[in-house]
């Protein structure tokens, strides 16, 4: 979509905070509902620019960039498409440095500013404008609009001036820095892998091969379980990920080898590309790295929103740099 | 709730369409959800006050009146607590002349007028804007949210102008006949029931007991339906009736006796007091009645917005008169 917006429209410029005037306005934008969903049921291109006309109607003032609310999967490209039909560039910045399933775990929410008010389309055109009294009731009533319109819909929440991102309101540099990371696989002379891993000050995991996927699309969310059976050096081993639209814990036996809200990806032991939980299925030869989230996650607000306990674990927080050295 | 605001804020005026400027915005509005749940998710009064300043703000102008969505249930008199609060009259109409379940089966929407835009809130002070493709779309993501708030919200939809409510928007002067049935009632030296059934040119249904009431809150709507045996006269006939939030038909083993559009009326045997459908319960002594529906609903978009093909009957709608004479 990415892809074809750009042949059509012309490229989109990716621009930093610091090219920006400090009081232009953000909209951070994206797809809500379970990613499954969005295999099949796509967009039709449009939603972003109504996005944009009804931000800047509220708002009363022009929208400057778009911004990924999500890095992490297809919410790190959706913006591309939408800054391309509304000639509008994407700013280098993310409110996750990753992806996670809930409207308020952004940086933004972490940070005190307001969700408000966030509207919402789907590819038919119906609109919805949001006031909730806080992130968790946007969380409830967007996904119930969300599942309503089929599971999938388009979404801008937590808008904000530069002044506000630059004062670490957002992760920074995260889009350029999914740039590097994918111009490292590509470069690679021989096995990505192990290049991927030394420029994330990764942990790997686990590699094998997908032997079990369970997943359940209900609620608005894609929750189930994968479990992945080593190979080679990891033989006879075996590593449970444990998924919420993304992966939550990655789990070896009583073991826990890696937790929200640091990052645990799933990659194609060739290509060294990511598998989002949604794509994720038999057979597939995989290896399982795990790295630290940004900084803005390990605060008190950032575990209270998006830690273990969050998700209905038991334990706390150990970051991935304690359960493996390094980081 | 009505009682009580009139206590504290003063008595609410009645205005007719007559009354007031043809260019005047009026705004039709109630709760949604299912009427079981209203019993004990109450609300905090100033939803009202949220709803009409959202509306005046989306719309630019001032709402001169508050107007019943739906005069039957609770909606007749929601309308009157928010007048209260706001300090506007109520208008001498309604747009159904009786209740329906669904946001599109009001005169507006035979009418042509648009369902947007719909505001709702909720008594925690959550506010949502609803910019739908059509009544359907409406339906859907109001009823989800409202199930989202917990089986009931308040909202406002189809506003409109005082010149289009007189070009026959609305179902006018129901309010005051709901008043004078009540005096009817009221004043009605011995049994007030014939005295009802004269003045609505009713049939009468049965008169007996509630031996049977199944009801399930579900989808943000109660379904279910109630069996009533007959006593003296009709001792040894049984009615039932299906429920959608309102009653939809009557049966008598195969026969209909009453269907939707026309109202079915559940009345306590010895007050004639109405008995809405979250009321109905085991033991009750009660008459059913019939009448005709406003003319509105008999044209060909009334009945394929409210008409038992809607409902998912597999008949065609016969009217009251045809079915039992009179008229």
């Amino acid at each position: 979509m990415a892809l074809q917006a750009v042949e059509d429209q012309g490229p989109v410029p990716l621009v930093d905070l610091d090219d920006l005037p400090e009081d232009g306005l953000l909209m951070p934008c994206g797809g809500i509902g379970a990613p499954t969903v969005s295999i099949e049921k796509i967009e039709n291109g449009r939603e972003g620019v109504r996005l944009r006309d009804e931000v800047e109607r509220l708002r009363g003032r022009p929208v400057v960039a778009l911004m990924a609310g999500e890095v992490g999967g297809s919410n790190g490209l959706i913006p591309v498409v939408w800054a391309a039909h509304v000639g509008l560039p994407v700013i280098d910045a993310d409110g996750m440095g990753r992806a996670f399933p809930e409207i308020p775990q952004v940086s933004m929410e972490v940070a005190g500013i307001s969700p408000n008010p966030a509207i919402m389309t789907d590819e038919r055109g119906n609109v919805i404008v949001f006031r909730a009294l806080d992130g968790d009731w946007m969380e409830r009533i967007e996904r119930a609009a969300a599942v309503e319109f089929g599971g999938m819909a388009s979404s801008s929440e937590y808008q904000l001036t530069v002044g506000e991102a630059r004062a670490g309101a957002v992760v920074n540099h995260s889009i350029s820095l999914a740039i590097r990371l994918g111009t490292v696989v590509l470069d690679a002379e021989h096995d990505p892998i192990p290049t991927l891993i030394e420029e994330l000050r990764a942990a790997r995991l686990i590699a094998g091969k997908v032997v079990d996927v369970e997943r359940r699309t209900t609620g608005g969310f894609v929750r189930g379980s994968a479990t992945i059976e080593g190979l080679g050096e990891d033989s006879g081993r075996s590593v449970r990920l444990e998924i919420q639209n993304e992966n939550l814990v990655a789990l070896e036996g009583e073991r826990t080898l890696a937790m929200v809200p640091d990052l645990i990806s799933v990659l194609d032991s060739e290509s060294a590309e990511a598998i989002s939980t949604e794509r994720l299925r038999y057979g597939q030869r995989v290896t399982v790295i795990a790295f630290p989230c940004d900084p803005i996650w390990r605060t008190e607000r950032g575990l209270e929103l998006a830690g273990p306990r969050h998700f209905g674990y038991d334990f706390d927080y150990m970051t991935v740099e304690a359960l493996h050295g390094g980081g």
